[in-house]
């Protein structure tokens, strides 16, 4: 039976630091900042940083990357036991993922009012009707990974400005 | 501007054959009998099936796959001027990878009333509030693609009571 990981707040602080770290290592890069990690027996087994500039993929988000990679490790495709832990809150296509790998909980950052599959515009991971529901906890260090996103726009939009 | 490409009903019979094409070769690898096509300028540049169980994959779903190879072939994570068709209708994930490669019109088969994300649980690619919408074909060569999977999971059930 699929066990749902429980975490001390030390714990859930630490591995969004390793998530925000990753989210840093995409600005570095010039890609939108957000990371994932995945743990699995109180370890991280995958991170991930978004790189669809880089890679030119419309799929390489952090959560996506983050669980092919955890899929490559296990050489499963069910991440069961495991938990996902991620900047901002997943899009539809990574909350449709996070379903069919199977993974029992998530830990989110910031809340994306535009596009945000989680909570914000769609509930996807809680949802009876599917064959596997997630656990869902919002707002995990938020202010944090929501300035890198907001300074890293804030830079983009000067960047244009100073073009014009 | 984006143009969402139009087809004569021997076009979108065809480029859903190759679908179907794909989806058997599926089936013969012993995996669930989904494929899909990506279509541009009136040509195939992408064609893909369901490959999880041999790669262990949990994204491996023919749309991803066949998104990620046209990202590929047009070195863009941007697909418009696109068009994809896929024998069964595209899961939560993989609308959700739809919308985030801009792929402006989508072809599928058989309805998918347990699992769907474009027209039975959800309808995903036609959500005003999000940043892209989808001019969406349902019921294409449907009852194909469904025999194909009805098939599959009745040889599955098959095999599972002569164990018994």
């Amino acid at each position: 039976m699929t066990q749902i990981p429980i975490f001390s707040a030390e714990q859930i602080d630490y591995f969004m630091q390793v998530a925000l770290n990753e989210a840093q290592l995409a600005d570095e890069a010039g890609e939108v900042p957000i990371g994932a990690v995945i743990v699995k027996d109180n370890e991280i087994i995958a991170r991930a940083h978004n790189h669809r500039e880089a890679h030119q993929l419309a799929t390489a988000h952090a959560e996506l990357v983050a669980i092919e990679s955890a899929n490559h490790i296990l050489n499963s495709w069910r991440l069961e036991n495991t938990a996902l832990f991620v900047t901002l809150e997943p899009c539809i296509m990574c909350a449709g993922a996070i379903i069919n790998a199977r993974i029992p909980t998530v830990y989110f950052g910031a809340a994306d009012s535009k596009g945000g599959g989680t909570r914000s515009l769609y509930h996807l991971l809680e949802d009876d009707r599917l064959n596997h529901r997630v656990e869902v906890h919002p707002d995990i260090r938020a202010s944090e990974g929501g300035r890198l996103l907001q300074d890293f726009f804030g830079k983009i939009r000067k960047k244009r400005q100073s073009k014009k």
